[in-house]
C-alpha cells in the first residue's frame, strides 16, 4: 500500500500540487489499506508536500482504522465535529493548489472545502488515481480472479436449483445466500435474474415472474471479494425456444467473440466496440443492441475505462474491463453474454470461464 | 407522484428558480416512481418554469422508464452520446438560476454543466427535497412499516439458526437470505453480525469469528421494500455473559428508553440525544458512546435529520429517524438497541417492536 501513497506524492509533485485530499473510500483502502464505509460521514487521506500522509476518520472507526491502515497518522472527528475545521487546522502555509477528486466530491462538500481551506485552486485527482488503477497488477488479477471463481461456483451451485415455477426473486435469494457462504463479501451489483420478455430490458429488476419452459432466462451478477469485483452475465434456454431466439443468441454469442478477439494493446476502445457491433448490425440487430461493448472492472464494478464506439483510447496491458454484447427486442426477449478480460502483453486472457454455447436446462 | 413535480414546482417558483436539475435516482423516484440505478450513466428530471417536466435517462432503461414513471416526457441518450450536450438542447432561453442537488452531484458533473448549460447562478435545492422529505405521509409510513415488519420476521427467523460454532458471516448469509425470501428488496446497508470483543467496533465486518457462550451478539440491518428503508440494532447475550456486559447492556437499554421519551414536537433534536446520552454518563460509560444518538430514515436509510448534540433543529410530527445509543468498550465488547420512531402530533410512535430486554440465545 505504502508503495502506491509513494508513487502518488510523486504524482502530486509532478503535477504541482501542493497537498491533495483522497475522499473516496475505495481509494482510501486502495492507498491505505483501511476498507470502510463512512456513509455520509467524513474520511479522507490527506497528503501534503513535505508532510507525513494523514488519515481522518470518524472517531467510530478509530479502532478500525488502527488496525488496518498503513498510514498510523490518524486523527479521529466525533459526529459533533466540524471536519472541515479540523481540515483546516492541518495546514501549516496557504495551500495553492489543492488535488480532490472531482467525480467522487459532492458541489456541497467542495463548497466546504472552498470556505474552510480556501485553497487556491482545485485540481481532479481523479486521471492520477485511474492511472494507476487502470494497470492491474498480478495481484490485483488473482484477486479478480478468486472474485470471478466465486461467482461462478455461484452460478453453477445456484443453476442446479432452477426449475420451472421458480420465481426470479427466488432465484436472487438463493444465488446471494450462495454468495456469502462461499465467502464473497457481497453481490458487486443488485443481482439480476430475468425471464421471459423480461430480458428485454437491459437494466430490468427481479420480481415475481416464473420461470417457464420456452423462455429465456438471464442472470447477470458478481461479487466483491477481497476488495475487487467480478462481473458476469449468462443467458439460458428454459426448455426448448423459438428459431429466432436461437438467432439471436448465437449473434450475441459470436459478437462476444469477436470483440474478444479484436483486443490486443495499442487498439482504440472503439474499435473493439465496433468489432463486437458489427456482428449485430450483420445479423440485423443492430438497433436493438444499444449499449456500450463493456467497462472497466477492478475495486468499482465500473469503472474506467468505458468501451464504448466513441471512446478513442488504446487498450494497454493490464487494463480489465467486460465484453457483454446484447440483444434486446421489446416484447420478445433479450440476452446478453458477459466475460471479463485482461489485456496481456500480446493480447487478451479471458478471465470468466463459465460455457458459452447455448445451454438448455430444466424445462 | 405528480402532486409532488407541482409542490416542487411551487417551490422552484418562491426561490425565484428558472429551471431545476433532479439527478438523484432515489429523488427521480419520489418524483415520478421511476425507480433505476443508472450508475455512473446520466439521470435527470428536469422541471423549467412555463414547460413540462422532462425525464432524461439511459437509452437501455428507455422501456422502463415509460411504464414507470407518471411523466411522460421522455428522452433518451445513448452510451455515445453526450447528455450535457442534449441537456443544454432542452434549454430555449437563457437560465438565470438553476437548482442542482449540491449534496449528490459531483464536481465534475457540476463543471460539465457549467459547460454545457451556462446558468448564471446554481442554487442547491436539497433543501426543498428535504423539506418535502422530512415529513412523511400516512402512506409512507405503512411503507415503512411494512420494511420494519420484514426485517423483525427476518431477525426472528434468524435467530432461530443461531447456535454456537456458526460464524458471523454465516448469519448474515443466512439472514439476507431471509430478506429476499420474505420479499424484501434487499438489505439496506451491509447487514453486521457482530460477536465477542468485535461488538466494540460500532462499524466492524462480519467476519470467521465463531459464536461462542458468554459472549454478545449483536444485529445490525434493515431492508429496502417499496423504496423505503428499515433499520433495526439488537444485541443478544449467547448464554451467561459477565456482569459487567449486564450491567453495559441495561444501561444501553434505559438509554434508548430515555431517548424516546424525550421525544415530541418542538424540542430540539440535541435534547433527545442528550437524554439519552446522560444515561450513559451517569453509568461513567460517556466516553464509550462516541456517536450520535440516530439518524433519519425514509427512502434512504441515512438521512436528514441527524440527532446529535449539536443539532438545533426541532423535531416535527412525521419526522423518522433512529434512536440506537450505543457503549463500546474496547477490548470487551459492545452493545447497541436501536428502534425506529415517527414523531406523532402529540409525542412519538415507536415502530419498531422486537422487545428489548436482555435475552440469552442459544449458549
Amino acid at each position: 500500500m505504502s508503495n502506491r501513497i509513494t508513487a502518488l506524492e510523486k504524482a502530486m509533485n509532478e503535477h504541482g500540487l501542493d497537498s491533495l485530499l483522497v475522499t473516496d473510500p475505495k481509494h482510501v483502502y486502495y492507498l491505505t489499506g483501511f476498507a470502510s464505509n463512512p456513509h455520509e460521514r467524513f474520511l479522507g487521506l490527506l497528503l501534503t508536500r513535505g508532510e507525513q500522509p494523514l488519515l481522518i476518520v470518524p472517531a467510530l472507526d478509530a479502532e478500525a482504522a488502527q488496525a488496518a491502515s498503513s498510514v498510523k497518522n490518524i486523527i479521529t472527528h466525533a459526529d459533533t465535529d466540524n471536519p472541515y475545521d479540523l481540515l483546516r487546522q492541518q495546514f501549516k502555509n496557504t495551500i495553492g493548489t489543492l488535488g480532490i477528486e472531482k467525480e467522487q466530491i459532492s458541489v456541497a462538500r467542495y463548497e466546504q472545502l472552498q470556505q474552510s481551506v480556501g485553497a487556491g485552486q482545485y485540481e481532479d485527482i481523479g486521471p492520477l488515481l485511474r492511472a494507476m488503477r487502470v494497470s492491474k497488477t498480478p495481484e490485483e488479477i488473482q484477486r479478480m480472479k478468486h472474485a470471478i471463481d466465486l461467482i461462478e461456483e455461484v452460478l453453477r451451485q445456484g443453476l442446479s436449483r432452477v426449475k420451472p415455477g421458480v420465481t426470479e426473486i427466488e432465484i436472487v435469494a438463493e444465488l446471494e445466500y450462495l454468495m456469502k457462504k462461499l465467502g464473497a463479501d457481497g453481490p458487486s451489483f443488485d443481482t439480476m435474474v430475468l425471464t421471459g420478455p423480461k430480458t428485454a430490458l437491459p437494466h430490468g429488476t427481479p420480481g415475481q415472474t416464473k420461470i417457464q419452459s420456452g423462455d429465456l432466462l438471464m442472470f447477470d451478477m458478481g461479487v466483491y471479494a477481497n476488495g475487487y469485483a467480478s462481473d458476469i452475465t449468462r443467458t439460458f434456454a428454459v426448455g426448448d425456444i423459438s428459431p429466432e431466439l436461437t438467432k439471436i443468441y448465437n449473434t450475441v454469442l459470436e459478437a462476444n467473440l469477436q470483440g474478444i478477439q479484436a483486443i490486443k494493446p495499442g487498439v482504440t476502445l472503439a474499435s473493439i466496440d465496433q468489432a463486437a457491433r458489427q456482428v449485430t448490425e450483420d445479423a440485423g440487430y443492430g438497433q436493438y443492441f444499444m449499449h456500450r461493448l463493456g467497462h472497466g472492472l477492478g475495486m468499482d464494478v465500473h469503472e474506467y475505462p468505458s468501451v464504448h464506439g466513441g471512446n478513442t483510447d488504446l487498450a494497454q496491458p493490464g487494463m480489465v474491463f467486460t465484453v457483454e454484447p446484447g440483444i434486446y427486442v421489446p416484447g420478445l426477449g433479450g440476452v446478453r453474454i458477459e466475460d471479463d478480460i485482461v489485456v496481456t502483453d500480446n493480447g487478451v486472457e479471458v478471465l470468466t470461464s463459465y460455457p458459452k454455447e447455448l445451454t438448455v436446462i430444466g424445462g
